[in-house]
């Protein structure tokens, strides 16, 4: 690795897990920290060999991007299943955690391109940074390098990594198809949200399961815990939109009401609203170019209905739904980081 | 397969024969059509069955974007070099020629939405059918589907295949850095061909080749044979962007000129012209919003030059490259598919 490519040192990381898991976390963690660190400074020195291309542009464009891709929550949870199932190396996993790590990343990039996004974890997006065709390709770049990693792993750890990307995408259609719609309903939320996050994480930990050769039950319960907190994980995103701090954010807040996304937040609160205020949250809700005074109006009448609180409930229930699926898993420290990143996701900040 | 589904049947492969070896093929090839016409189809059936998807929306817009992929010009080098080398059924590469054609597909969908192409194969784009979302997400969707058939094969095959995507992308990217710029010459413009469209070929023909158990320097000839043909191919769609037959192509003329890339005649043309004519050319071809009356002034000034000519010979010399890399192969009606089929790339009017 040069000095150009992010690494995680032992200091991010304290950042990381006391900004994700609170601020007691590494105090807590203390033991296993020195490993969760190697871990994930192996798996982003893999992650960053395989970007390397013959085209500077191309290398520079899809480290950007991975350099801007968040919180590594998906490859610490991976390090932390394998080792929590028992392994002493994570070394099995770096590539496939590499290979999740590029797909998440290469779906962000490209969801910045629908969405017209500018920023991202407080820098410029990708198609801001370097343009929309750019941008598209790079994404590309970013799944195909995923899956010459997905290579080195039996083949159907490989198509379980398909399904999920194939998830993925379906999400993202179905997301389009609802989009300035309220009367798609929960239903169809709950549809959107499982595919566009819960699958991933989902297959991404029951595939660090079946190669730590666990039995079927403990795959199961890794897949369920995955999703559940990566729905969790979303409804919280949701809130976040309408009353993070756009500066931890790295990004403005109501994206979502601009771009039309019928959050949970804004379902809820349609669904509690009558007579002319229901009107009018409908009708703002649906224009296709919103004033700043339409985006407070709708969290106006949002606040109103209190449906912000049964959202944050509805957070922290998948959450506690992901911990109990985590059952058949004995007690080990690994094992409380994974419960703390489950309440962590449903209560984060940023 | 439904009736909905397109399907390959004799007329159709005849149909493509002629058209792109010329009129005599299906009558030269008689004995071998039946063969080919079988394994079109059945890779063609493979492609449709892995495109289903829960959601009807993806496998509309998926399905779409293969029935309007081109010439099935790829399968059936495939299944023709299969054959050459001794095999009696196609069968053992059905999923790699159908994930090659997938990833040709994605790429084409994704190019679309780069170049604000309108209209491909006489039909609405991707991106004009079903807006960008979906086209972005579905392009997504053919590479995803593509490499769950790839990992049907050995790592060796699935690494080639996903070094030829990562060259694909490099090419566009290479590409996008020198739009409305004729500086950059022909060097320039090889670098980008050899991976837009050479690369994908020759490592769907070496796979072939490494599938039927063929010797080294085998695979290194259909390796070479797959790039310069699409060298062919690509030169002379330079020229049918100027000087084609609109409803043959089933797209308007002159979208390389609009789109400001630097073809091959583009390049030979402004290398021939002098003074204010080339001053003229470099100004007009420069234009991010060209009219009509600059895309003919462009053409007239190509015309003058004989740069047309120059690059058709260009195109027939990559063909003839192609060729002489079968020396290794021994004769056969297949092989000679494969020498008409370079000749075709050079010759072809759509």
């Amino acid at each position: 690795m040069t000095n150009s490519e992010p690494s995680v040192g032992e200091q991010s990381l304290e950042a990381i897990l006391s900004q994700t898991l609170g601020a007691d976390a590494p105090a807590q963690l203390a033991d296993v920290l020195p490993f969760l660190v190697r871990d994930l400074t192996e798996i982003d020195a893999r992650l960053h060999q395989v970007l390397g291309s013959t085209y500077p542009q191309l290398t520079e464009a899809a480290r950007y991007a991975c350099s801007t891709g968040g919180k590594r929550i998906r490859p610490l949870l991976m390090a932390a299943t394998h080792r929590a199932l028992g392994a002493t190396s994570t070394q099995p996993i770096h590539s496939l955690a590499a290979a999740f790590q590029l797909i998440h990343t290469a779906s962000l990039v490209h969801d910045d391109v629908i969405d017209h996004a500018e920023m991202r974890r407080g820098r410029p997006s990708m198609p801001r940074a370097f343009g929309l065709p750019t941008a598209i390709v790079a994404g590309d770049y970013l799944f195909v390098r995923a899956f010459e990693l997905a290579a080195d792993y039996p083949r159907a750890i490989i198509l379980r990594c398909g399904e999920a990307c194939a998830d993925l995408v379906e999400g993202e259609v179905l997301q389009d198809t609802s989009r300035f719609d309220l009367t798609t309903g929960r239903e169809h939320y709950f549809r959107v949200i499982e595919r566009k996050t819960g699958a991933i994480v989902a297959a991404a930990l029951a595939s660090v399961a079946e190669i730590a050769h666990a039995s079927e039950a403990v795959v199961d319960a890794c897949a369920s815990f995955g999703k559940a907190l990566g729905i969790a994980f979303q409804v919280r995103d949701d809130l976040l939109d309408l009353y993070g701090d756009p500066d931890l954010l790295g990004k403005p807040l109501y994206s979502d009401l601009r771009e039309g996304n019928p959050t949970l937040v804004a379902l809820e609160a349609y669904g509690s609203l009558e007579g002319a205020k229901k009107g009018e949250f409908e009708r703002i809700f649906a224009l296709r170019r919103k004033q700043p005074g339409d985006l407070l109006r709708l969290r106006t009448l949002t606040d109103e209905t209190g449906a912000p609180d049964r959202v944050a409930a509805e957070a922290s229930r998948w959450a506690e739904r992901a911990i109990r699926s985590l059952d058949p898993i004995p007690p080990s420290p690994y094992r409380t980081l994974l419960v703390r990143s489950a309440r962590g996701a449903a209560d984060r900040r940023f």
